[in-house]
């Protein structure tokens, strides 16, 4: 739904200068990259640390859906996942690279405005955008980021280090990036229906935030460090909090207890859920996106994160065998189930 | 035109499983990665190297046909490329990620395939694939990429550093790729008005193999180090040779002059140019994929390449507003065009 003032098709202009119109507005934000977007490749200096990589795509149709997502949104939260994945590993991002297929319906100004997103989030996060590649597409839009970072080995965190005992934490809140979606999809099926009627997001701005544009957790990657905690195990929540707790399960050979009464959920969140008749439970745990950090702690450890706001602890780890398992407000046990979340057009 | 004989629908499997799937058949290839597919990021130890990164896109109907590229060719192409432009900085390829967003006509054999051909190209170079995403998409195949190598500050080289009276030097042969992709369109067309008729493609193994299964000249790289020449500028040919002049000459502000009975043109090009009217020469200036390296250095190394048969010598470079041009072997000067090529489908 982004306007279309003044339009450039992109075909006058040639992929060359698209890519040099595109990057001439990057301005290099660490120095360990020494050669940035321009050349065959770019070049960084890891200053003796570990190279962390991830790669995520967003695909038009799958991950998102143009009717409600601003372009720039959309650049910013590419570039935010991947940085997402690089914080799951304790680290922080700091070179981006991000390739873009689109079809012929995307204007030049279209893809200025994906890359200003993009740009904003290399921006705030202080992570240089050093490449990328572009492509025409038969149909809709691809984008395909890969994120580095550089870490101490000693500071590395695996999802298979949980031992029983650890606690079990949560940063932010859950459940609010997948209400966000419903909103949004009910609002679209209204437009569609009643052309007339205006979308009412304007008091949803919270959870249709966390839906369109995500932040990675840096600031707890940096509250950690501070406070000379490593976590045993890491992971960060982008298919569900439940998902995500069986892949820590799975990775360290342990289970989990997770506690009901302490999932932290917004008052938005659950408002809307039970404007849509759903568990806000069931939000907070299946419920996608919301790209919060998932961890365990050593007991030792939680003296110094009982008081920090950004972090809960909502289980621990016990032996392996013992199953993944709920403990419901009521005082009742139920297995965990690793549903994930799957995006929409995903079945 | 894979065959399907029995298949199995990805929808079945999930993308968890089908990632493990995937990934289950990787071994790892060099002592630096630490960690490779399997958690949120892998881990790669730099080992006091710098770090080049480079990334690229292949869309299906943009850079390749399905009518006659086998999944297993486009899965090592897909590495390869990427892999020729950590070459292009002087450097060898070590890790990679490759993500895949595939429509719902590609089985999870027709996957697996096109992931052999990408690990073929990894065990050939020793590169680890370390990760990738993937998803569904309503239409088309897109495979992004993205390489890493690892290199001494002082060995790369850039696009920038020819200067006045360096020899400019090519490996290989120019041109193959692109009359191996019209012969390819010519018996498409064929078929597709006669089905009984079989494509004619034996007799031209060597062009039909430069476009469907390109190699990255690793090889050049390593006698570059052995012969201790570091080359002044260096590019891969992905886009003609023409077009690749022009960003080495405006990169090092200086021009090229270019001998014509030079070009090294291999003879099966040079049949299926005349078959086809098509001039060699253009056919080597200006068509792509060769992923050949174009390379600038000092007079003084002449000696050291003018007896490796994968280097020719094709012109020298001169003070820059001279022009970059073709001296013909008629002896004609013409100014070269910087024309590059296009994919068959953009425009």
């Amino acid at each position: 739904m982004f306007e279309n003032k003044e339009t450039t098709n992109i075909d006058e202009l040639g992929e060359f200068r698209l890519i040099k119109h595109l990057t001439d507005a990057i301005s290099l934000e660490t120095d360990q990259t020494l050669i940035g977007a321009g050349d065959d490749a770019a070049l960084v200096n890891p200053k003796g640390k570990m190279a962390i990589v991830s790669t995520d795509l967003l695909v038009e149709q799958v991950h998102f859906d143009m009717m409600y997502t601003p372009l720039k949104h959309l650049g910013y939260k590419a570039a935010v996942v991947n940085f997402s994945d690089i914080c799951a590993m304790n680290g922080q991002p700091s070179q981006l690279t991000l390739s873009i297929a689109f079809s012929s319906k995307y204007t030049l100004e279209a893809i200025e405005e994906l890359y200003s997103g993009a740009l904003l989030a290399c921006k705030k996060y202080k992570v240089d955008l050093i490449g990328g590649d572009t492509s025409t597409i038969p149909n809709g839009l691809v984008i395909s980021g890969t994120a580095m970072g550089f870490i101490d080995e000693s500071e590395v965190v695996k999802r298979s280090g949980a031992k029983t005992g650890d606690l079990l934490c949560v940063t932010g809140d859950l459940g609010g990036a997948y209400m966000g979606l419903q909103l949004l999809e009910r609002e679209k099926r209204v437009f569609l229906e009643q052309k007339d009627m205006q979308p009412d997001l304007k008091s949803h701005d919270y959870i249709v935030g966390r839906q369109l544009k995500p932040e990675a957790r840096i600031d707890v990657i940096d509250f950690l460090k501070k406070a000379g905690i490593i976590p045993t195990s890491m992971i960060d929540i982008s298919d569900g909090l439940s998902s995500e707790i069986f892949h820590l399960s799975e990775s360290s050979q342990v289970d989990f207890t997770v506690y009901e009464e302490k999932l932290p959920i917004d008052q938005d969140t659950f408002n809307m859920a039970v404007e849509f008749g759903i568990d806000a439970t069931t939000a907070a745990l299946n419920g996608g996106e919301d790209y919060e950090l998932l961890f365990t702690i050593k007991q030792e450890d939680y003296e110094k994160i009982k008081n920090d706001p950004d972090i809960t602890v909502i289980g621990h780890a016990k032996d392996k065998g013992m199953k993944n398992e709920l403990h419901s407000k009521q005082g009742n046990t139920y297995a965990l189930q690793a549903q994930g979340w799957k995006h929409k057009n995903e079945q």
